[in-house]
C-alpha cells in the first residue's frame, strides 16, 4: 500500500494525497477526511520520520547524479540546489555511478529515508531497455520523480529536457547541403545520446541520403583516446568533412585528431560539440557547440516539482529547444 | 551552553561529548554518566531532532561549497560524497556563493537542522580577515568542522589540504635559475591563493632576487577576459618569460594570450596551471599544471571526520604535497 494506491482508491491525484500528507491547506476538508479515512482503513503507514502524517515535511529533495565531477552534471546539480534553496528545500546528494543496479540501490536508500521527492539529474538515468527503468516507475509510486534531460512516460514522473533530436536534425541538415561525409560520435546510449542519433538519422532520411553505419560511432573515451581512435580510422582510410559529437570533450578529441592528422579546421574539417561547456572554449579555434540550456531545464525541473508538491496539475514534460553557438570550428552553420 | 562548554566543564574532548551524544559505545560508562549529569545540570539541550540524546544520529553531513558548478569544487564534492556514503553518511549539499554573509547564513541553516558535522569544501572559506572566520569557529562549538584546502586554527576544526606554498616555491625556484621575469596570476585571496603567492615570494627571497609588485596580479576573470588583460599589459610593454597561475582556467587565458601576441609556447613563454583539471588538457600544447591531489584530500577530510565522530584523537591538519605534471607549455621544469 503506497501513496499511489491511496490516490487510486480515493479517486484523486497523487498530488492531492501528497498535499494531505504534507499538511497543505489547499485541500478541501471533505477530501482530506476521505483520504485520511482510506489511509486508516488500509493501514497505510507513511514514513513518519519523513513526513509525520500531514504535519510537516522534511523539506528535503534527493538528487541522484551519476557523477557530479562531470562538469555538465555538476552544473545541473548546482542549479538544482540553488533553485531548491529558494523554496527552502534541502538537497540530499547521491552520486550513483553509471551502473543501473547501484542507481537502484541508492534510490531505495533515499526513499527509505526522508525525501519529499527525487530528482534524477542526467540523461543516463533513462535506459533504452524498459525493464531497467522499472525501479524509477516504482519509486514514483512513493514520491514525485523529476528527470532532468531524460524522458520516461509513467505516473508521477515529470521531465525537464532539451529537444536534442530536433536541434541535431537541424545541424545535420545544414551540413547535408554540402556533404554527407558526416560522423556522429556519441558517448552513451543514454536518452539524449539516442535522441541526438535519431535527429541525425532523420535529417539523412529527409534528404533521401544514406547514412553509413560506420559513421555513427558509440565511443566512451577520454580526450586523448578519442583522438587516437579517430586517427586510427583515418589512417585506415576513413574520411569525414564534419564531426558531430554528443559532448564537448569528444569534440576536443576530434579537434586534437585534426591537429595530429594535419587537417585544417574549419576549412578541411568542421567540428560541433554539445553542451556549450568549458572544454569547448579552451582550445583555439574555439569549438562550435549546441547549447542545450541545462541551467534553464534545471530550474524548470525544480519549479515543476514545487507545483507538484503543492498539489497543482502540471504537464509531465517541459522541453526547451537546443541552440547552436557558432564558433571557430564551423563555416556551414 | 553548547557542546564546547560541556566538554570544558567535564574536562573531556569535544569528541568524547559527541560520542556520548551519538550513542557511541566507546565511552566508559563512568564518563558517559558524568557528561550526562553535566548536561542535565546545565540544562544543555542538544538539537533533539538532530541527535536524540545519545540514541542515534541522522548520519548526515552538511557540505558547504561556494559553487559546485566550478569543475574543481565539483570534483571535491563528488569525492566527499562518495567517501561519506562508504560510511553510511548522507551528504546535504549547500552552494553558498562567495559572499561571507551568505556563507554564514547557510551554515547557520545547516546547524539548525540536523547535521552531524560540516565540511567546508574549498579554500575560499578561510578569509585573510580573521574576523570573517568567526562564524566557522562558532559553528565548531556545535559540531566538528572539516575544511578542505583551507586552514583555520580553532578547536574542533580539522583541515585537509595541499602544501601549496611549498610546491609553488619549488616551481618558482626552478624557473628562477633562468629568469626572474615570472608573473603570478591568481584569482582570489583565498587561503590557497595566498599560500601560493607566499611560496613564490619565498623563492625570490631565497634566491636574493627582487619580485616586482606588478608581477603578482590578482585577477578574477573568465578565459577570454584573462587573455585580453594580459594582452593589454603586453601592449603597454610588460614582458614575461613565465606565467604561473592559481588555476588552470587562468592558464588557458595565458595560453590564448600567447597565441594573440604571437609568442611561441614554450620557447618564448612558459605557462603553468594549477589543479591539474580538464581545461589544462583541452588545448595544444597541453598545459603543465600542479596536481594538488584534491581527490586524496577529499578522502582525507572524510576519514578524519569519521575518526572525530567516533571519538578518536586526530591531528588537526593533514597536508599532502603538490606535484608538477609536466606537459607541453614548459621546458624548465
Amino acid at each position: 500500500m503506497n501513496i499511489y494506491d491511496i490516490s487510486e482508491k480515493a479517486g484523486v491525484s497523487i498530488a492531492t494525497v501528497s498535499r494531505v500528507l504534507n499538511g497543505n491547506s489547499r485541500v478541501s476538508e471533505k477530501t482530506r477526511q476521505r483520504i485520511l479515512a482510506i489511509m486508516e482503513e488500509t493501514g497505510y503507514q507513511p514514513n513518519i520520520f519523513a513526513r509525520g502524517l500531514g504535519l510537516n515535511t522534511m523539506n528535503t529533495v534527493g538528487i541522484l547524479c551519476a557523477d557530479s565531477s562531470d562538469a555538465v552534471l555538476a552544473s545541473a546539480v548546482y542549479h538544482i540546489e540553488q533553485e531548491l534553496h529558494k523554496y527552502q528545500y534541502d538537497a540530499l546528494l547521491c552520486c550513483t555511478g553509471y551502473d543501473v543496479g547501484v542507481k537502484e540501490k541508492y534510490l531505495g536508500l533515499l526513499l527509505s529515508k526522508r525525501v519529499d521527492a527525487l530528482i534524477l539529474a542526467g540523461s543516463n538515468f533513462v535506459e533504452s531497455d524498459a525493464e531497467k527503468n522499472q525501479y524509477i516507475i516504482d519509486a514514483a509510486k512513493e514520491v514525485p520523480v523529476i528527470i532532468l534531460n531524460g524522458y520516461l512516460d509513467a505516473p508521477n514522473v515529470y521531465c525537464a529536457l532539451c529537444d536534442d533530436a530536433d536541434i541535431m536534425q537541424q545541424v545535420t541538415e545544414r551540413f547535408l547541403k554540402k556533404t554527407d561525409r558526416i560522423l556522429y560520435l556519441y558517448r552513451s546510449l543514454s536518452y539524449s545520446g539516442r535522441k541526438k542519433a535519431e535527429g541525425m538519422k532523420r535529417a539523412f532520411a529527409a534528404a533521401g541520403q544514406e547514412l553509413k553505419p560506420e559513421n555513427v560511432v558509440l565511443y566512451n573515451g577520454a580526450i586523448d583516446e578519442t583522438k587516437q581512435m579517430l586517427l586510427e580510422r583515418y589512417e585506415q582510410g576513413a574520411r569525414w568533412d564534419v564531426i558531430l559529437t554528443s559532448d564537448d570533450e569528444l569534440a576536443v578529441g576530434a579537434y586534437k585528431f585534426s591537429r595530429a592528422a594535419g587537417l585544417k579546421v574549419p576549412e578541411e574539417l568542421q567540428i560541433v560539440g554539445y553542451n556549450n561547456s568549458k572544454p569547448s572554449i579552451c582550445c583555439e579555434p574555439e569549438i562550435s557547440s549546441v547549447d542545450n540550456h541545462l541551467e534553464y531545464s534545471s530550474q524548470n525541473a525544480v519549479s515543476m516539482l514545487m507545483r507538484v508538491l503543492s498539489g497543482e496539475q502540471v504537464p509531465s514534460r517541459i522541453t526547451v529547444s537546443g541552440d547552436i553557438i557558432v564558433r571557430g570550428t564551423t563555416v556551414d552553420l
